[in-house]
């Protein structure tokens, strides 16, 4: 069901913070860089990076992109007062395993491809609270979500044309009540929204109807339009679930064609890494998100950016017992 | 690693939070209501309750228990602010799929069997902040979790006697900002804590060492010791488990033996219902703090209690890698 009624009082104002410091590690599988692979820290040809499973390489991933991202924020980790992290393992072991030698009070959080703007969205609200740093994270891995979602790797399985491609890589951010900014402004947690979409290979579609419910839920809220931001930018929705998500939104007298795109459409390049409908995954929107947007808010290139990362909250087993898709999509303003 | 630093400005007044109600659903499997039974606004005597598969009965588990909280409430859906709940399916699709037509903002949280008091320690921060009222909600049912996380149930395979049995219920709250009490008046997030086990069939031996953890960092932080409360207790370490965390706790110089108690405890009788050594799952903190502590908090027959909620990281797939089982425990105070 969607929801349109204006969501009063849900939005937060955090102008002290800052997002500090960001990387993430991003894996081409097919030994091909992306179009935004200049702007990643780390990439990897490897997808075990030496470990012995895909789910071990995976907290890998997430623990050094962690590691780097204190390093390089020169905050100590014993002043990082707590973590929010998750990912699409089950029981999201990739987070509590790669991070589990940190020390730092643990939330455990759950939004599937949504997690990093989940985090970075309760990151917000701890630091407006008690906290001075909190640590944000998520990863995803395109062996060990085929795995555990689909089909065996092993059975080289023919993809439709609907399907995504699980980003291989993790995004983290700390979040401080000091900095310089950008800063995060706003923010509109999204509401589960499910209209019945059952096909597990089409994610855009199932995703779309809940990015459009939170952006208009954001707009309703705050009064701005979408000519307010220089970027309004979903998590995973693809090709395919970008263009639904735009005839959604217009639908609902919002027209975003001219300034909205997709991490799922920018991180691959489709036609030389046959990736069909794009790119998914928590790492989809953490990557992206951290290695590009986040570079061009720092130089100034965009000073205004909406960031709703979309989720799909099933599993196989609900799949398999034939249940619809429910979606959700939760939204950040990050703003110079 | 266990990590005993004092952990400063980890600690949170929130003197206004009031958890205003609570409901929860017991199923003792074995037609045998547990000694606590008679706390319990509902029980169940078919692990189905009507629906078609386990997993969609834990849906609706915590579909009816929210629903029944909030009616008791007397607060408008609308009027809550967000809600935080997980579960131990994988994907938490229990709590996804249960709440997808509630309409309200959702913040999916993954904290294992510490993922109720996780939830309050969450909705805490955002009533603190932003929110007026916070739902707070958790599930687990025994058959999805022994089918997810061991072996199928029709094997019938002996368990051993260190194993535990999953509670099959829900406990959900709402925080408000307005209330008569009893308050929250601590949150103590856990670090994860991995001492190494390996034994998914001694689950109270790998989260003992997250309990103490959590617990002495409680009284280093707040300055109390074992004595300020009426009451401590934990979530499901289950009858081993609890001997253990009283021997750590003796260990950093804590005694907690004449105030201790653990839900899992004390859920079950525990030669009656044969559940070996006690109760766990979400549902088992949920439940017997909803539905007896609370009550007793109500009547006044105790004053301070501190809740700390364990919970095993892991899956069937890290266990199967050869992995060791990383705990990690929430605390709460809650005081009138």
């Amino acid at each position: 069901m969607i929801f349109w009624k204006n969501w009063e009082s849900k939005q937060l104002d955090l102008i002290l913070l800052h997002l500090l410091l960001n990387v993430q590690v991003l894996l081409a599988l097919k030994k091909l860089n992306g179009p935004l692979s200049k702007y990643f820290d780390q990439t990897l040809d490897d997808e075990f990076w030496g470990e012995k499973t895909w789910e071990k390489a995976e907290s890998k991933i997430i623990k050094e992109t962690v590691n780097t991202v204190i390093n390089k924020s020169g905050i100590p980790a014993d002043e990082i007062d707590c973590m929010f992290a998750g990912d699409l393992l089950n029981q999201c072991i990739s987070s509590s395993f790669g991070l589990r030698e940190l020390s730092i009070p643990f939330f455990g959080v759950f939004g599937a491809c949504s997690t990093f703007v989940e985090s970075l969205s309760l990151g917000a609200i701890a630091v407006e609270g008690f906290a001075e740093n909190v640590l944000c994270a998520t990863s995803s891995h395109f062996c060990s979500a085929e795995k555990q979602f689909r089909f065996p790797l092993e059975l080289g399985n023919q993809r439709p044309p609907t399907s995504q491609w699980t980003v291989t890589g993790s995004g983290a951010a700390i979040v401080s009540k000091n900095g310089q900014g950008p800063y995060i402004t706003h923010i509109t947690p999204g509401k589960i929204v499910d209209m019945g979409i059952k096909d597990a290979n089409n994610m855009g579609a199932a995703m779309a109807p809940a990015f459009a419910d939170t952006l208009v839920a954001h707009f309703l809220d705050t009064g701005r339009n979408p000519s307010y931001y220089d970027a309004i930018i979903s998590g995973d929705l693809g090709h395919i679930g970008k263009e639904i998500a735009i005839d959604i939104a217009k639908s609902q007298g919002y027209n975003i064609k001219s300034n909205y795109n997709d991490c799922g459409v920018l991180i691959f390049d489709k036609n030389a890494q046959d990736t069909h409908s794009g790119g998914s995954g928590c790492a989809c929107c953490g990557t992206v998100f951290s290695g590009y947007f986040f570079k061009q808010l720092k130089d100034k290139k965009i000073k205004k950016i909406l960031l709703i990362a979309t989720g799909a909250l099933m599993n196989s087993t609900s799949s398999q017992q034939g249940e619809s898709i429910p979606g959700i999509a939760h939204a950040i303003s990050i703003e110079l």
